[in-house]
């Protein structure tokens, strides 16, 4: 038997939790959760419906709060809990990893830059798990709606580490017929991809909230990969990366589905809504919103140029009007395509 | 006065004619057709109603059959006419400028590979108007559906030389405060994404046809790109042109829009209808099933690595099964992201 953990019973915890159970009757999955009444739910019906409709787990999934359970003699711990709680449960995580001697491989499926440290989730973990062993990492990220996923439609996505190894046992172990894993070995381009296209997202759909065409929406997001690839660089990220599944993939699924918060956010201010009401509506964390005041952090330490995302900054931060935005960008200086 | 020469007075090149027209008022505009009734329309009434409906040229545009009175003296003869066309109407300009001592930059509006020679665009033109300055040749490829140009709907575009200072003329001529132009100095690379992305753009229709999901379509696209860009890195391509407008920019728009012949043919397709009665509904050529052909014979005799384009000549020309052509991609050997 192989234990795998995996911590948050979100969505795309619920899925993945399942999905491997499917893949394989050797794995044993446990899944964390902070809600009691979820983990019940998945215990005793195999469902998850507060995130999930008309959808079942594997009923070998075990669902339990207690994370010493789940993280306890796992081969492997996947991390689905949201940005602002990875840093809290990658200490617990270390503390039962010490307690019981367990030394798994740690996944990273959470995508964003953590507020204040400017950190990203796999330097998070690093630091908080595995000190000197950044090559007991990898990220997976790429376009992957859980609701396709559930239904067994086709997927493909990244993972990635520092390790080409590691990179390959997340690749053997998640891999079926429905979904097809490609490796890399640039950690930081993979989940900068990720972190960063909800910025875009804002911005793509305050171009249809505007009613602008196609032809827009693809320069968008187009010119919105190269100022993620230029921040990418800047980090040490491959360029290549960004015209992968963690990359462009992840951002036409972000930017097309109407599916996307951050999409429905940008929409909605497009129309003229006011921020505070939009955010009101959402119900949930709008990432791109926060994401994009770590980006604007960067882009002035760093002097690094992205000027979509600063006119997101300058609209959601500053007031700034969406159409004289639109029109600064168009009449930028003259310039060549590619800029590192 | 600056004379400028449009060469094919359908959509694209009425709307460039009108544009350059409208940027500067010394820019004396003539657009050679081969239809009299279209340039006559377009002299008498300003209109071009077979291919765009409700929308007036600027008046100064004078349309002409004549190629001589379209070529003479002019300081850039842009071509849009269809890829079968380009060798012969290259001929005949070559002939006009001899005849007149004529010395234009040529640019080139037009996306294809010639069917046999497997050449592209500007190499064609080099042959046979420039063979010793292919630096006198610039191509513009992006996303740019003439509808939303027609209505001065934002667009960003790429012009590219082996002549950095033509790209800049040309970009200089055709930029204006609703269409930005990027320079690249990679000729080839910015071709080949307009000429190929028609095939993936099959592809994405199928997987519609078939009810594949958003995941699905965002995968298809991202590895579509992977392999335009080794198909253009044999050619000498930069790789990270395919990043750009060029590349991804308008592979974004052909694969998302409902208004691309060649997304609908692959989607009429996936939805069970026979490949004879898809062609003809369409009326015109669906220029991804030709250049399907081109890239099948150019990955045989080279030993590229294409499986989507591929598995469309297959389905295309060989009767192959759409279902099993998928299942046969999924079960591929388990790979890395990036292969050149």
């Amino acid at each position: 038997m192989r234990k795998i953990a995996v911590l948050g019973s979100g969505s795309w915890g619920s899925v993945l939790a399942s999905m491997l159970a499917d893949n394989d009757e050797n794995n044993q999955v446990v899944l964390y959760g902070n809600r009691q009444s979820v983990c019940d739910e998945i215990n005793e019906k195999h469902s998850n419906s507060h995130y999930m409709k008309d959808w079942s787990l594997n009923k070998s999934v075990l669902a339990t709060t207690d994370l010493t359970q789940a993280v306890k003699d796992s081969e492997l711990v996947l991390f689905v809990v949201p940005t602002k709680a990875i840093r809290e449960v990658a200490q617990n995580v270390k503390k039962v990893m010490l307690d019981t001697n367990t030394h798994p491989l740690i996944v990273a499926a959470t995508k964003g830059i953590e507020p204040g440290s400017k950190k990203l989730i796999s330097q998070i973990l690093t630091e908080e798990i595995y000190p000197d062993h950044e090559d007991k990492i990898v990220a997976i990220s790429g376009p992957s709606h859980a609701e396709n996923v559930a239904q067994k439609d086709i997927t493909a996505i990244t993972c990635a580490s520092t390790n080409f190894e590691n990179a390959e046992k997340v690749q053997e172990i998640f891999s079926n017929d429905y979904m097809r894993f490609y490796t890399s070995n640039d950690l930081i381009g993979v989940e900068i991809g990720g972190a960063v296209k909800n910025v875009i997202a804002i911005a793509a759909g305050m171009l249809v909230g505007k009613k602008y065409g196609d032809n827009a929406k693809a320069a968008l997001m187009t010119r919105g990969l190269a100022e993620i690839m230029r921040l990418g660089v800047s980090f040490g990220a491959q360029p290549w990366t960004f015209s992968g599944l963690s990359g462009i993939g992840d951002l036409i699924v972000t930017c097309t589905s109407v599916n996307s918060r951050n999409w429905r956010a940008g929409k909605a201010l497009g129309e003229g809504q006011k921020l505070e009401a939009v955010l009101e509506n959402m119900g949930q964390v709008v990432e791109g919103a926060v994401t994009a005041k770590a980006v604007h952090e960067i882009c002035q330490k760093d002097g690094i140029d992205m000027p979509i995302s600063e006119a997101i900054y300058k609209v959601l931060y500053e007031g700034a009007d969406i159409d004289e935005e639109i029109r600064a960008m168009m009449c930028r200086e003259k310039t060549s395509e590619v800029r590192w």
